[in-house]
């Protein structure tokens, strides 16, 4: 298996010269460099025993039929996405089509046959860049592209149905899934963590449990402006210092609740000078729980706290939510067995908590998903500097081959 | 006395409807309404007897000769600025030369003379609206403009030097002190307080122990940004919450050591984003005293908790000074007689420390000061709607006239 990790990590750093911007990894949907990775990977994909298909959207599809023949065999998808962010890592997205392939190519070169069909799959976006809605490739796949989606428009006004169909070379209808609900075992994806747990705890991988709700929303303190050098502390209404107990607040909130998480990204005093106290303070806040409830719950407490600091000192408070996504769970099915194969290889498993969306959040729509985390450098992603260890991409791997074996059962 | 208030008012708000812009009050260095409010004060000036002169650069002066001839007699100056905000309000400045106007008259209507002369003087600048270097007017009148102010250039690009030569016709040199230091008994000036504190107690008028100390500069907290989805509270060098801790930290410290204030008046977290865990930090802290070691102190205390708290966290923390102003003392004696005035008049005195700068801060370069401080709604100004009630504008009205009184002894 040392030769199949090797062969990983030569594929990941050929995959991450394939850019559209000289010196730095960028690939957009459906760019010329999109185009040179699916024909770079298709070959890839080809060498493993899989036949290639590119659908309209871009989308990279390898199967591999079940050496046994009889009735209709159903589909276990593998995969993640081809496209990246602007001056990107060459492991998010690329490693979880990557892997599978290199996966499956040893299974041939082993000799071992799978009961079922497997689907490698590199979605053609994921990263929202191009156009501003994520999640195209993975949409387009299982049907759920709509004709509102078409009308998104990328920096140069042009829509998303005219560069498909510039692409396709004919008009575009949004297709039917892919694969009825039925027909498929499930989707796994492989991808690496972007955050510092598996560091922290030092483990090579871990099982995602979900992909995490998520709330984000502004909150504003509106106290009184006044002069910083004439009005004494005790008469001031300072929005600013409201809103640093609210900071501290959520801080130390979340920090007793994990795998809650609650973040204040972004903070502002409008017109604000050095000179002048804060009249009002503006800032966001973004919560996420894989549980729906107690992420609703805790954005409750949250903001009925900063309802409760703001009326002791006299300032108003008000919310405004401005996003909401619905937690997706992994399937306990899928995950149990990933689980197995991550203790066998690693010696213990680890539950992990999936803050950032995947496609794996449209996925789970049809079918069952799993996902197995690998560890990366620092937390480190959406970075040229990201980071996984060919001994760690050695362990994803083992896993990934387990757990085809185990399904196979 | 109650004509005397009700002229004082009926004088601000025509005085406050001689302004450059339609509907709403702005005078600005020698601009055509500075023009027609010195034409108007001067009107005035004569009325109570006084000569009125204008130097080089609009600074007003009316100047009173005491009565007693022979020796050459010493001069207590009373004055304020004639210029203003952008849409300012009608006392701040105003009414530290026009109150002085009135009570002069008041002398001059019950036969009271006084030993020694007065001038007072409407300063042509002091907000530094037009030209970014403030107290021209009162640089200009003791001496202390000097040849690199000339350069300074308003929003039109024109050099002070050449709109004070347009306004004088003829070349400009920056004249010597209007007089000698051993000439003169001091200054002193009435002015709206610009903060809440005599509201607070109730009090129509106050005396000014100091106008503070004062140093503002530039805190930056330096953590880690990272994934708010994926990365764990306890994982996290969050820039902000370090900032957070140190604005609470501030206000309690502050808040238990007056006559210290310290605001922070903007916080910005760089390049930060709703779902990015802040990796940096910066806030702006101004700090003031009425003593120059307190205020420094205060200073040094403050920052080194920054630093502690910043290692505590993991954040590294920089300082970085922008501004320091020396505290400028109010001369004891002028003080003390301005408060047994305030005493006789409204029963009791309060002293109170100017946050915001004045003339005072030029004119006691040369001469012992001493300010008045008028109550103001809501401690509001730099606005329309500024407001001082006629009822403690006569309170001021007669604590000037007593104070003049007394020094005349």
């Amino acid at each position: 298996m040392a030769n199949a990790a090797q062969q990983l990590v030569r594929m990941l750093d050929e995959l991450g010269r394939v850019t559209d911007e000289p010196g730095r990894l960028t690939r957009t949907f459906l760019s010329s460099a999109m185009e040179r990775a699916n024909l770079v990977v298709g070959g890839w994909m080809r060498d493993a025993g899989l036949t290639v298909r590119e659908d309209d959207t871009g989308n990279l599809v390898g199967r591999l039929e079940p050496q046994a023949p009889g009735l209709k065999p159903r589909t276990l998808l593998l995969g993640s996405h081809l496209d990246t962010v602007r001056n990107a890592g060459r492991f998010d997205g690329a490693l979880g089509v990557l892997l599978p392939i290199v996966a499956l190519g040893e299974l041939k070169r082993r000799g071992v046959t799978l009961s079922f069909a497997v689907e490698v799959v590199g979605f053609s976006e994921e990263e929202a860049v191009r156009f501003t809605g994520a999640y195209i490739g993975s949409k387009a796949y299982t049907g759920r592209l709509k004709a509102a989606d078409l009308k998104l428009t990328d920096a140069r006004g042009q829509t998303l149905r005219a560069v498909i169909e510039a692409h396709a070379g004919r008009p575009y209808v949004p297709p039917k899934p892919a694969h009825r609900a039925a027909d498929m075992l499930g989707y796994v994806e492989v991808h690496i963590e972007q955050g510092p747990v598996l560091e922290d705890r030092e483990l090579a991988v871990g099982v995602v449990s979900a992909i995490a709700s998520q709330t984000r929303g502004r909150l504003t303190f509106r106290g009184k402006a006044g002069h910083a050098g004439t009005t004494p502390m005790n008469l001031r209404r300072d929005a600013l210092a409201g809103a640093a107990e609210f900071v501290l607040f959520a801080e130390k909130f979340a920090g007793t609740r994990a795998p809650l998480v609650a973040t204040v990204g972004t903070i502002n005093v409008p017109s604000g000078a050095a000179n002048v106290i804060p009249g009002q303070t503006v800032l966001t806040l973004d919560v996420r729980h894989p549980d729906d409830a107690k992420c609703r719950r805790a954005v409750a407490q949250l903001t009925a706290e900063a309802q409760r600091l703001g009326r002791r000192r006299g300032l108003e408070v008000t919310w405004q939510p401005t996003m909401q996504h619905q937690a997706t769970p992994c399937s306990p099915k899928l995950t149990g067995l990933l689980e197995q194969s991550v203790k066998s290889v690693q010696g213990k498993s680890l539950s992990l908590v999936s803050g950032a969306g995947h496609d794996g959040v449209v996925m789970a729509t049809q079918t069952p998903i799993a996902m197995l985390f690998v560890r990366c450098r620092d937390g480190l992603s959406h970075h040229p500097d990201e980071y996984a260890s060919p001994k760690d991409l050695a362990v994803a791997l083992r896993v990934t081959v387990d757990f085809l074996r185990r399904l196979a059962g």
